[in-house]
């Protein structure tokens, strides 16, 4: 292409991102500790379609999901959309797949995701979810495995000290009921849901529009943690299932069941020694109204303020828009986005990942041969090895060696190739152990590496 | 949602593929060993959107790929399309991260294309590909780097057979310059590319119908490889470089170049033991007539019919359109679905990897405390554990763990409790060991999975 020709502009677009080495490196890094993770609590990976049909992806959702989609007409004329969440496929992969799935099943799903929605406060339109859920069982124990799971999850990832705040949509279903306000039910979750945006007072103040003093009060008591996690699950069932309440109805059968519950996996949480992880925290609702029992929040310890880097909870029907069949499960979402931003923050990232162990330099473009030669057998021994590939200026070398973050180097001329060793120098200290032999070179890069 | 409402046909789009665990986790499998041998050769991830402008896709192209791109307007109005190849977005991330990069630069990406044709044959509309490339630098070593990392990743996917047919554009082009065709280049480059389809007579036929019996005559005579590397090469080589022919105008320099480029792979081949798997095979051309040096394709000698699982070559300037920088590179690019497809013929895909390695049965609920914390022991140990969820009939969690694929099951009831044992039952042998301590089972876990 002749210079008088026009050059696009490489540009991408807006939300949209170029991955550099050194991040995806922690991206794949993060994402197979994670996998390991899942894999270790048996759970197993699928995958779906990046585009599908928008009557399928959308179902009966409008208004705002529908504005955010990417969606147009491809060349069959059909009405198509890039997936917005990992949840619906799997909703539509659980129906469609039925024949070939056994119940429960344990799945995890990795992918990216689409949202063409407005992308201030560092949104982007493309981004990485991470979704592991168990469908098919209702029980304490297919609760507790997947807030095990996380907090084995993160004790992999290196941040052992996260949070996972804990509630119970039954036993706040419940109190509704006891009081009579169950059709404020979403209205009531959003505002409980914004409480630490919008502060004590303002939470108050709504709660008490929607459905009156006296029955906010309640409702705030039950929000209000207490010291303990016994006794907060049990001031909870205490205001859910209290069946001599003057103000309301009594106790439904399903807040007896969500009670019941709450004080399994508490139990369990005992048992393997993560209680102290666990918090019971009235005020989690999860906003979405698909929620009705376990839910959850995880948040770090040390970054409070980036909030939930991991939720979900327990859902009754999932797959109600594409089959007859009851299918309830339970599940989280790791948003990989602010993931890998917490871990950065935290200094859990690894920036200066090296592109390779050992760069063997190019001092004499006729020893071509005898570099590569050099190269497999540092390979052989699990190194990783590049080879600079043309003779140039030795700072030129040096310059890629520390571009790409490579620590170890191994130089020789005609010299040593005639007398059988090589050189190796530790970029990071620039120290060198001269005229040995391969085999000492192997072995001392290894030391070097500390492995 | 009542059992009156409408049910969505939970159906996805021609073209487009649901992968269940037992194939996805080979997928991730096969794709970590390429990770892991790009690694080892110092290649570096990188990634980039899905989603990009249309006009930075497209460029120059036209036709056949407008056609079968995925397109359309956004909510801001701008026209925007999914990705067709990883080699576009490539060459449009090297110039616009020009900045950030070094060189030369040696990355692989692994991520989906979309491509909206016609589904016959077997084709997809999104599928994987796994590109990897070294842009920058010119020189024999770069060259041959790409070659000894397929020889090694096919290797490390235990498919050691395999052959990479080997050719050289230049020479190719230096033949056609000697013999005054070079204006035919593109068409003859096609002919040449499908000779193995449409067989040696119709190729002959159509070679000679573009340039004349006598030009077609050294053309065939050119493609057809003789006994041995150095011999093909060389007889490649006297046809491109010539000087003495009456036929045509004297040897190009780029001919001359090329000759030596060839000369050095081959010397590198057999410096480091790969010439064997090599084969310098003239009529190898890769179609596309954007490769100016070394072309290949790398087949499997117990599936030859299959085609080329990973062709490439090299290239004169990867990023002209949206660079003025001259920017050469030599990449590969390896079809995912292909090489899925072919390792499942050889029976190199372990179709029953299993789920987990143990699953831990409920036989009583009342000690789900007790299961949670064997599996804890268990994983601590390096074992993947799968705890049933719920008391259910024995039958029924067998099932689960066979249609899972775990090996092993670990069994335990209140008398065991009392005692402090546990029973291991292999489930594929149905032998069992029964009353051993935790400590023992996790030992002859270990022993029956072969670890």
């Amino acid at each position: 292409m002749g210079s008088t020709d026009k050059i696009i502009e490489p540009r991408v677009l807006k939300g949209f991102r170029d991955v550099l080495p050194a991040v995806e490196m922690e991206r794949r890094r993060i994402s197979g500790i994670l996998e390991a993770s899942f894999r270790r609590y048996g759970f197993v990976p699928i995958d779906t379609p990046v585009l599908e049909y928008t009557e399928v992806l959308l179902g009966k959702a409008g208004g705002e999901t529908e504005k955010q989609i990417y969606r147009f007409e491809d060349h069959g004329g059909r009405d198509v959309a890039m997936r917005f969440d990992l949840t619906v496929p799997f909703a539509r992969y659980i129906a469609g797949n039925r024949g070939e799935l056994y119940l429960p099943f344990k799945r995890y799903h990795i992918g990216k995701v689409y949202r063409g929605e407005n992308t201030q406060r560092g949104r982007y339109r493309e981004f990485a979810q991470c979704d592991f859920d168990t469908v098919g069982v209702d029980s304490a124990a297919a609760d507790f495995d997947i807030l095990l799971t996380i907090v084995a999850a993160f004790r992999a990832m290196d941040i052992p000290d996260v949070t996972v705040r804990i509630s119970h949509r039954g036993l706040f279903n419940g109190l509704l009921d006891r009081l009579g306000i169950a059709e404020h039910s979403v209205e009531l979750l959003r505002v409980v849901d914004k409480r630490s945006k919008i502060g004590e007072e303002e939470t108050a103040r709504q709660i008490a529009d929607l459905v009156g003093y006296e029955a906010a009060a309640e409702v705030l008591e039950f929000i209000r943690p207490v010291n303990g996690n016994r006794a907060t699950a049990e001031k909870m069932i205490h205001l859910a299932v209290a069946s001599a309440s003057p103000a309301g109805g009594p106790a439904t059968d399903a807040a007896t069941q969500a009670a019941e519950r709450m004080r399994a996996i508490l139990g369990l949480a005992e048992a393997t020694g993560i209680d102290d992880v666990l918090l019971v925290d009235p005020s989690i609702t999860r906003g979405l109204d698909y929620y009705t029992g376990l839910v959850f929040e995880t948040v770090l310890n040390d970054l409070p303020d980036i909030g939930s880097v991991c939720g979900g909870g327990r859902y009754n029907d999932l797959a109600s828009l594409y089959t007859r069949e009851h299918i309830p499960g339970v599940g989280a979402s790791i948003g990989m986005d602010r993931l890998m931003a917490a871990l950065d923050e935290l200094g859990r990232l690894a920036g200066d990942r090296p592109g390779a162990d050992v760069l063997v330099f190019c001092l004499d473009e006729t020893l071509s041969a005898d570099y590569l030669r050099v190269a497999e057998a540092l390979r052989a021994g699990g190194l990783n090895v590049d080879v600079y590939p043309e003779s140039k200026k030795l700072g030129t070398q040096f310059s890629y060696a520390e571009k790409k973050g490579i620590p170890l180097g191994v130089l020789f001329g005609p010299e040593e190739k005639t007398r059988g060793t090589v050189n190796l120098k530790d970029l990071r200290s620039r120290e060198s152990v001269d005229d040995i032999s391969l085999q000492d070179a192997a072995r001392r890069a290894a030391e070097l590496l500390g492995r």
